[in-house]
């Protein structure tokens, strides 16, 4: 439903969002989202053409944020992976149903306008600055990397 | 994010709820629903399985729901397609999350459980009793078929 591509695309994007001024590597990326390589490059690709990140080939290479994180939404990300529209008119186009939806179309609107509600309201900075003892993606090594608090495992 | 596959497969289930007695064949499913035959004889072996529906081959086949459309929840369809659990655990496996989630999988958690929520209390019994002028998949002439009150395209 939150589809695998989804849940990876935020992955990469909340990583990215932990390092916004460098160029963040493929391998890294996967490593540290721990999604296979060549499937994080398809998300990457698609993360682009939304124009969310930016990329450089090469030595040296690797992703960036377009713009700063706190312009960046959850629903930004989800929807540049899977489309998250309102049902406005009848999905199989039966003409006399119009923008009268029926029964079914309605529930399903009503879950997509929940999921977008949702989702708007969250930034990328928002979930990597909330205050909570699991940092997005990180163990606790990482953690400590990025300045945030350490905390023991186990 | 409400991906096609769901969306055809609460289709074919309204539609199996609307003749609940008998069985439908797949081109008339087909025809209905207005999804690609291929497609949908896919989805219905997904929906078999999960003991939602049930068929017989050759002449006279088809399918029909396993049990009362007061007892087949929205949830339960699109649980069958897209498995809707809400988040236990760490996605990514690290240990010192455990079972405290990260920011990014609490607000997944989240839109996952709001979705279970509003697709749990709809049955398909809902979806085809509710006063509406749009019955689910069905043009005027299909209404007047099923002893619905008509209403003029146009």
């Amino acid at each position: 439903m939150l589809s695998q591509t989804v849940e990876y695309a935020l992955r990469a994007m909340v990583c990215l969002a932990q390092s916004p001024d460098e160029l963040t590597p493929t391998p890294a990326l996967a490593s540290i989202t721990k999604v296979p390589p060549n499937y994080l490059a398809k998300v990457l690709q698609v993360l682009a053409q939304a124009d969310l990140i930016k990329g450089r080939r090469g030595v040296g290479g690797g992703y960036k944020l377009t713009r700063p994180a706190n312009q960046i939404s959850m629903f930004d990300v989800v929807d540049a992976i899977d489309t998250l529209k309102p049902i406005q008119t009848c999905p199989l186009g039966i003409e006399d149903h119009g923008e009268s939806l029926c029964s079914l179309h309605k529930r399903l609107d009503s879950a997509v306008r929940m999921l977008i509600d949702q989702f708007e309201g969250v930034t990328l900075e928002d979930l990597i600055s909330e205050a909570n003892p699991s940092a997005p993606l990180c163990r606790s090594d990482k953690r400590v990397a990025l300045g945030l608090p350490g905390k023991k495992s186990g």
